[in-house]
């Protein structure tokens, strides 16, 4: 279902040095396998296409259809990976214009994920005259982005129906047992749904966290379980797809201790940018510590070669490499036409698809930048559906934490996340930062 | 209207440094205006705020009127910065989710910018049963992408309307005189548009190039010529404000000097991410060539704080520093209620505004990633609207070009662009490339 190409890289790469960073990938691999290395506690994903509760996925499949039978507007309030994990899904198997297409299933907004005033203000106004559920995603309940809109979007339901009628409109994923959101969601008698404790925010798409809104959006959820089963099967119990991962995570360390600093993740499908913004997390969070790691970039082609093509093709050698995730069969494709006169001169195009087209445009930038020394790892992928895609998760998944622990970091925490956060707390005033508010008013010169 | 700040970042730049990097931009500064820098041919956009063709731009708004009252739709076909400059206008001044508005002006598509078979296909059918009008903008017409949506879409209001209706509705912005689109617009009798010669495409926002479409979502162009108008003034004439330009160019370029390779442009406000894709593509094909120059990355905070901020916070200070463009006043905000019973902790920030936390919030990051050897550098603007964004683009077109001096490359061609072009042409069989197909597939094992 999935292939793993290097062939273009290998001019860039000693044959020893990958051998040898193979073997670390093996024995990385074994150590995340055996459950031995840092943020083991971190694990739940690796087993979850196969283990998941299956008596909460019914459910998640109930609410699902609750909310398309009783909404029209469904708001998903997150940040980080209660965010872009299911909104990535939505959009690669749906459209990046979900919310202007023709469908049968509610309109899908996403808040929680800023603190603009006008973005917020702009999907209330959009939910007017709407019969709205909403599904707030958050471990604890306490991040503060999050916690805002829903605070918001609290009273707003419950403005507009019977207390009764806004109880059965909230759905709540977030801790099984304890924190803020659990304990208001009891009181208040909301639906809720788990995040794992051993599943951290970036890896837990398949999990209620990604899989409510999904299911909502119409998606085969079912496939999606079933494609990335098939990639725990490849990979890790009949092993005959690791060499998939294990290749990837070598070249990548590789070209990261030949000093480069940026890997591209590429794709010529626009509505696959938010997939690329997941994997930015997903790698970001797990490498990007102790002042290790590739800095995750995305670029939309040919979009992008309009934009940053020129710096790839004469400025990238030293710093990046791009990995192109490829899909080699079309659902929707259109064939170019000849035209009297030949008056724009593409009639050497006439009767190509498009997608050859498109196919080729790729075919020629990866001779270029090669040429231009940016090395071209290529990810192909059957064809764009629920199973590739939860299959493509998977490994992409896998790849992160073998690629972590070959670097040497604990892939799974995120403990830079917090300067930010308790920075602000103390600016905003929140009680138990006072002393801390004074020295960085001092710092600010206010 | 802007002022420049950089004394977040005093800490991490030696100040003989500095001064002498800020001589080395004044220098740079003198060859742009006295046009004796590389790339001269293409300063147009240096006195076009003042010396634009004004019966050009009364024609400009007589059609986008034209469009707006005789059209559902409007599609525009481009790429790069054909594309970004109009797209990043509108989202910035209206919404990013500007076609999910209730509003009396038409829908806006961007199209030609991908060879995607998919997303050609979904604008297709938002337009089926629509009024629709079509902007194409190419300068000379023979740009694959563009040119290939644009025979489709030909085809598309060829069908639906008759001659003489068709050829109103279809409005190209191109040469002035030549040219494949030029031509076909003269013999089909299509309204014309310039794209003038001394304005490359990454430069030409304030041209028809970028006009017609921004005029059409409803936006004052009068205004944001204006708002330009006044930085031409702050910076060229009087100078008041040449500073502000000056030393971002020292800062940037002394952290290049550094080691540093990548610029985060960022905005705590969702809709400014297509103005950071603009930023993109100004930086990145200016600067990256020759082997030179810093790569242009965009976030959009707080939201991908829960993505990248791990990286920066704690892997970021060897490679990148970041640019907050920074809005002090907001049409839209909101007040955070109290809550009786405090379920969920937010009490502490009852009866304070939304953008009061929204500046926390970048007040806390800038103080973290600072700590964590990440400079901060701050573009501040009074507000966004018109005025100030027509500022802004030419604060920051002059930023970029002078930059370009400093570093010593020319900052108005693109040459590495045409690389992947030429392969694609050879590829798909275009007459004249024969004997670079057979070398190209080879390589490629075909």
């Amino acid at each position: 279902m999935l292939k793993f190409n290097n062939q273009f890289v290998n001019s860039f790469i000693n044959k020893e040095d990958f051998e040898n960073m193979l073997h670390r990938a093996d024995a990385a691999y074994d150590v995340l396998m055996s459950k031995s290395g840092e943020g083991n506690d971190k694990l739940g994903w690796l087993s979850l296409p196969e283990d998941y509760d299956k008596s909460e996925f019914e459910e998640i499949k109930k609410s699902a259809e609750y909310i398309k039978s009783n909404a029209d507007v469904l708001i998903v309030i997150g940040i980080g990976g209660s965010y872009l994990g299911a909104r990535a899904v939505i959009e690669a198997l749906k459209s990046s214009n979900y919310n202007l297409l023709e469908k049968d299933t509610p309109q899908i907004y996403f808040i929680g994920n800023s603190l603009s005033p006008s973005s917020l203000n702009e999907i209330i106004e959009l939910c007017k005259d709407k019969d709205i559920a909403v599904n707030v995603i958050s471990k604890s309940g306490t991040t503060t982005e999050p916690a805002i809109a829903f605070r918001i979007f609290r009273e707003l339901v419950n403005s507009k129906y019977s207390k009764e009628e806004a109880a059965k409109r909230i759905f709540c994923t977030t801790d099984k047992n304890k924190g803020t959101l659990k304990e208001l969601a009891d009181r208040e008698g909301y639906k809720t749904f788990v995040v794992p404790d051993d599943v951290g925010g970036r890896y837990s798409v398949l999990t209620a966290v990604g899989l409510l809104p999904v299911a909502v959006a119409g998606i085969d959820i079912d496939s999606l379980m079933g494609g990335a089963y098939k990639a725990l099967s490849d990979i890790n119990v009949n092993k005959s797809e690791l060499g998939e991962v294990l290749n990837y995570v070598a070249v990548r360390n590789c070209f990261y201790e030949m000093g480069k600093r940026l890997e591209c993740f590429v794709s010529y499908e626009p509505r696959m940018a938010m997939f690329n913004e997941w994997l930015k997390q997903l790698f970001g969070e797990s490498e990007g510590k102790d002042g290790k790691g590739l800095f995750p970039v995305s670029t939309v082609f040919s979009t992008d070669l309009h934009s940053l093509g020129q710096y790839i093709q004469e400025s990238g050698s030293s710093l990046m490499f791009e990995t192109v995730v490829k899909f080699n069969e079309f659902d929707s494709d259109r064939e170019i036409g000849a035209e009297e006169g030949n008056l724009d001169g593409l009639n050497f195009l006439a009767g190509e698809k498009l997608s050859v087209v498109n196919e080729k445009a790729r075919l020629g930038t990866l001779l270029a930048h090669t040429e231009g020394g940016v090395g071209n790892l290529v990810v192909e992928v059957e064809r764009l559906d629920e199973q590739h895609l939860g299959y493509l998760i998977y490994y992409y998944e896998t790849v992160c934490a073998v690629s972590g622990y070959v670097l040497g970091v604990n892939p799974f925490n995120q403990p830079g996340v917090e300067s930010y956060k308790k920075n602000m707390f103390a600016l905003l005033g929140k009680p138990g930062y006072e002393s801390e508010k004074e020295r960085l008013e001092k710092q600010l010169g206010l």
